[in-house]
């Protein structure tokens, strides 16, 4: 069920992700093969347990640091801490993405969206533009997607074109995200909003636009629609949206793509904030947590473009660079003999 | 001579006020059965490392952080961090009311009458009101009420009668607080201050005013006095100064009693933060302290506020209803399946 | 080849030098009787980490924290760090002045010399001076001497002479010392530099000057040259500049001498604030260094100069008694009954 | 359910029981309020692997060792030997009376019979006696009763009458045992026995013999049979069977009273042995187990008669005697300065 | 270069294997995939320390306790000793099979031909013969072989043919075990030894004799060869000398096979009272080494042979049963509800 | 008081003494410089305990295990016992010569001069000799002394003259030592005792005689009474009392010398006896320490015979060799690379 290379694979990216953005963290994957939906609550806490009591050697607030993905959230990571703190005593910092009540940051639901707009604004910056006026294009919008949306409407950009899984939508004047967002609250679908016009899915990332941002699946930019892409600036919120030969199509026709190593890192890096806080037993309110997130990225873009500048290569080849060497670097200072 | 069922109570009590303030602490209680009034130094330096020794498994930076009661202090601390950290290494966040110069913080010797004078600028300022041109009257001018009265004085508050063991005095235009600390400091009765004239120790809680700060005894409140009480405002700097069928009757007569278990802990914020700067190993500068003081009771007033609005409860039901249900969710969230 | 009585006297130095700073900590030396230049890196590397190996149970993050000093730098407590880690988990902590890339701390490299420069503003403030319009003279272009000299002239102090072991050169309109900077990072000797002309480096310390600053070697100053020393303010950046004799001398002819005790202690305080940003997993920006550096220097200054006013005593002694009796008072409160 | 002050008294009894047997252990209960006979198999198991969870850190190898009692079996041990040894590391030594499976001793199981056999051959032969060719009676055929009828039937003893809830049986010339074990073991009742006769239950206890040997429940020699009592020695196999009055009556007698404490330590001697074979990693064959119980128990016997001579007491008081004085030189010999 | 099957197959074996012998251990099996005769001393001791240092939280005292294997011998033990103390104390019962001088066992060199021996009385006893008088065939004169050999020799059995890589020798009358030790000590060949006539090999497996016992590789009997064996009994001193055809064939003939997870079990047992001893702190000398050899073999072929009863199945099924057995009943009591 | 350099000859000695009796021990010596005698039993006992808080860390069951020496005694070991298990945990064998009813060993009192005269047994065995009918001279009749005079009496050696500090005395027939005994005990100096007579202290160790057991003090055998000595052996039961000068004249002479470093080691023998038993949890009976007590003496004579041989040297180089052989071969097989 679980495939080993895939998940060594996910694991060693995770390693460049987190050096690029400059924490103090590798990259590490594990998990239990099984189909958590069809499990009881009771039997997921005591599998959850059983398996912490199977860990608990390996993990540690200054070793392994599990956050939840796919399958998991912030109550697993909740029991993961109880069970763990029976052995180690009292430890919040072994886990991040737990419940606020429990240690959990303010501000880590937003974050992946709130750091691709930080990261948007710091490429438009680069060519002299700004979201205000920017149209913008997104596919997407579930958890990172809305608050991308809502982050960029509240700078003032246009976005004329959303969609997912249940459609798409379009209005050239501008979606108004907030009341998009309550009718969806309501549980409404998207192609019932009355403020746009429905458009075909297929469109939507061809779209006519400055900003596109795929926040969906991978692999949704491939060599079937990259020739047709019309934006001029590409942000990989999703992972690994734009397949090997798209990303070559696109850099020949001058298409700026913000790659996802370090366009998607605000979840990891509030992680990494929920972490320090949880270490230095001190919770920081939203703004700073949000002011910090707007720091790490806005740095990690300005290590990227000196990459750029240095190796006279595109972004997604000075994001990898930028991780690759940090990593090199501490392994030597560390020392070969072991 | 230690009654265990009493300290049981304050132990529980303890719970709720650390969670009313967002605090990761608990409650607990512990003691030695002995009079310190008739030990020697040595001896109650040895009785104190001895106990230490005893209980160096139960406590710990992250389980239980002893902190100053009746009956102990600075000193004691500092032995208790001594004797611990011959067993688990240098440990200054074990015990928080320590001397300044052993890690002890800036700020924690007025913290609790600082958080008094916080928690009525808040709840005046709820009902449109502030301290500036109100008229105040406090029972204790100990550790407690000498700062809220200073801390009063210094934002336009008129305290126009103040009491102690020793009488109670009072003045129409308001006390000079900074010359009755001087005239105190060299030695003075209340009773001797020049700038006030003597008053019925007994009228005290029952003068004219817009807010009574009892700061001295449980109790003082009761339904003798009760229905005679003159004041808009309540604020029990005291633990339980307001017997339950005191607090019926305030209640009926429309007085707003701000309780202890939220107006009084700024003592043990401030012993929070102790601890936070010694686990951080980095001290703050006072302004620090008490902006931060600040924060955590405002943001408790808010919390306590929306209770009673979505309960439809007086002040003190909303306090408790926060600390429990704070306390119930982190209980859930760490899972029944032990 | 290692002397134990001085290393002992060093020790304790730094035990009087961590108290007037008002770190948390005490002092500490220890080494191995080698010469590293005759080793090659991996003979370092391999005798560093069986020397950790050896006293890995004496060092630790609450216990003793090595730090480089002659014969050792950044690379070797990167391999300190990683031998270390393996006995305990990772630990950053262990040691201060490891490369950035390892968690070494942004600043720290200019911090001596930037404490120099605090230093010297804060004792001129005293005598109501400042920086701006002073003329300065500096012995040593070394790490400390350089950065003070380019810290001093951004805030408009005139260097008007300055010398190192190549030789010494003077410009009465004061020295560009950007220039100098770049003509010595070019390989440039200073008696090459254009904008000066060369001088007699003996005349150097007795130079007419507002401010002298030795930045080299001990006893540079003593009963030849002190009666000619021209200066006002003498800063001790270097290790014992003026010997017993010519701190008689200066103190009788008026000079003002600000003690290495306080004035070269930039560089432990930076280091203490490596092991905060370490303890608390989180990374200053140079400017938080920066401030914070400031703020340190400052409060110590101002203390040293409460101890003068109190014990009548110049600034050498003020600073001793500063060291000694917050050790002695801390001691008494930790208590005897051992 | 669990009465506090009953718990205590036992607690205090184990440990002059261990001091008398000369083992290096103290005393201690504890225990769940519950009725396993109402719990399931899985409800059992989860409950004590919690109970065990919450007492890991208080018991221990070198701390405390528990054994089963009332309402816990070897089943109950490897339970908890399992769950402690997911916090503490493979532990068998961590409990005694497991499964032989898991490092439970050999002869464990006959340990206490063949204890009370061996005091009985110690007093025998004080008295110029032995088990062959004297009477017996014995009260109880469960465990401890049936192991000592045995070991007496094989070394030449005659029990001529024994009884248990089902009721009594007796053969002037002997019962013969083996054969007896055979019928019950097929599930027959004593009562049922071909080769004995019926007797009254009540006349057992009064029964003549040279020993009885009361194996069943305490109080059940008192001032109602105590004065018709014939046996000449009385060996206290069960806790408590003689009350304080019968003790006087039995004593003016001239009957001689073996201890509980002494009579009936061969089960936590062998508990001890377990221990000390998984302390050292190798078991011991049965053979071994025996012989070493043999010298515990004559060692103890030839201490507490010591003790009767030296204090003219009888063997209850020596053997009390005997065990407070070993707890009390230890305790003065480790020191009152803690 | 290592096949990770064949690693858990072995592993596995190891498990069944200890069971059988019923020592408290389980079965693992670990190494580096290089070939240690191309590496000199101070790389294999460097190779093997850094080893250490990353598994050194994966065995222990407790835990896993490494013996060695093919290319590896004592002074990798003591290396690994030296390493693992480095992290945990002085652990010699970390590895077993290390020189004497640091705390191996004496009799392990010979442990294997001597259980080999053991095994072949008792199984011989079970057929009322003897040793003594028997006709025996070895095939192998290495370590195992050698040490069977002589000890068969000293107990009166007839070595009438052996053979090794360098050739096969037999005499009818009984080869001179010690003369022939001699001649290869002094570095003759087997087909050198005057003392008995050279034969081919092939002729070894096959040669007339009550027991036949092949020391050297796997699978040299096989369904070409078994039909011609003309030996009543074989002891597998080899591991898996008898491939299964030829065990079926072997089997219906009438041969009596006593199986390697058996027969070869004194290796393992006397690292195992090497483990005893290093954990006691008291070495024992070989006499008694040699005697508890006896008792593990001699219990263990009593509790096969019982299994054999049981289940009505051969010696080598007896055996598995025995071992699996035993694991699955104490998997059972330490409990499911992990 | 102390002096370093003496120490550390202490601690070496004690390396090759322990390697000779072949223990798995080191050596190493520690103390504190006071009086004893001048200080109250509180005042010791928190000396003690106070200096076991400093150096727990250092100490341990498997790291080194303090004895008393001059100056400390049973009771000592009492206190760092109850000390160093606030610690670590009940750890009675971190140190050993501790009070019997605190796991002290039986046989510990007498082991040195029962070590004496095993010692003594084994060499005149080698010359064809034995105890009993042998004369002897003692010089010393405190505790070892006693013990040995006591033990060769019961063998039939006729002890003819022996002296302490308060006399001599002799007797051709041989000395009544259980009827000396019996008078010291009572309170008798040897000068009164009327079974002897009384003779120069001085003609003690030139007296007539088989064997010379010298028990006291050290350079009492040396260039002024060597020539005179007219034993054939000299046993040196007391640690050096056999000066160079005087080393080498006996030798010439041919007198035979058993070194101190083998004849006195029944102590340290027994205290490693008593460390075993603590760490098994069992404790020998008397018996059984005696008989090891032999063999370890016995198998250190016949190595050192077996060195003398191969090296051709007397006994006391023969057991320097045995020692430093020992080490040297353990500390090669642990390696190099640390």
């Amino acid at each position: 069920m679980v495939d080993p290379d895939e998940v060594n694979a996910l694991a060693q990216l995770m390693t460049w992700k987190t050096a690029v953005a400059d924490l103090p963290y590798g990259g590490a994957k594990g998990g239990i093969g099984c189909s958590p939906s069809e499990l009881s609550m009771s039997e997921l806490e005591r599998l959850t347990r059983v398996f912490t009591q199977k860990i608990h050697d390996l993990i540690g607030t200054h070793t392994d640091i599990p956050a939840p993905d796919m399958g998991t959230n912030a109550q697993t990571m909740a029991w993961i801490f109880d069970e763990y703190s029976k052995f180690h005593g009292h430890s919040p910092a072994v886990v991040t993405g737990k419940p606020i009540d429990l240690g959990g940051s303010l501000g880590r639901d937003a974050a992946t969206g709130r750091g691709v707009t930080y990261a948007t604004e710091a490429l438009l910056a680069e060519y002299g533009k700004s979201i205000s006026g920017s149209t913008v294009v997104i596919q997407g919008f579930g958890n990172v997607g809305s608050w991308a949306a809502q982050l960029i409407h509240a700078r003032g950009g246009k976005v004329i074109a959303i969609g997912d899984v249940t459609g798409s939508i379009r209005n050239k004047a501008g979606i108004d995200i907030p009341a998009l967002m309550k009718h969806r609250n309501e549980g409404g679908h998207l192609k019932d909003f009355h403020g746009a016009e429905v458009m075909d899915s297929s469109e939507l990332l061809v779209h006519e636009c400055d900003v596109l941002i795929p926040c969906a699946l991978g692999g949704v930019l491939n060599r079937e629609n990259a020739p047709d892409v019309k934006a001029k600036f590409i942000i990989e919120a999703a992972n690994h949206p734009t397949d090997p030969e798209a990303d070559e199509i696109l850099t020949k026709k001058g298409v700026i793509v913000l790659p996802d190593i370090y366009a998607n890192a605000g979840g990891v890096i509030v992680s990494y904030f929920e972490w320090v806080q949880n270490i230095q037993g001190f919770m920081w309110d939203e703004q700073k947590v949000n002011m910090e997130l707007h720091k790490y990225m806005n740095s990690a873009f300005q290590h990227i473009k000196a990459m750029c500048r240095s190796h006279d290569c595109n972004l997604r080849m000075g994001a990898f660079t930028l991780g690759v060497n940090r990593v090199a670097r501490a392994t030597l200072l560390r020392g070969w003999e072991a």
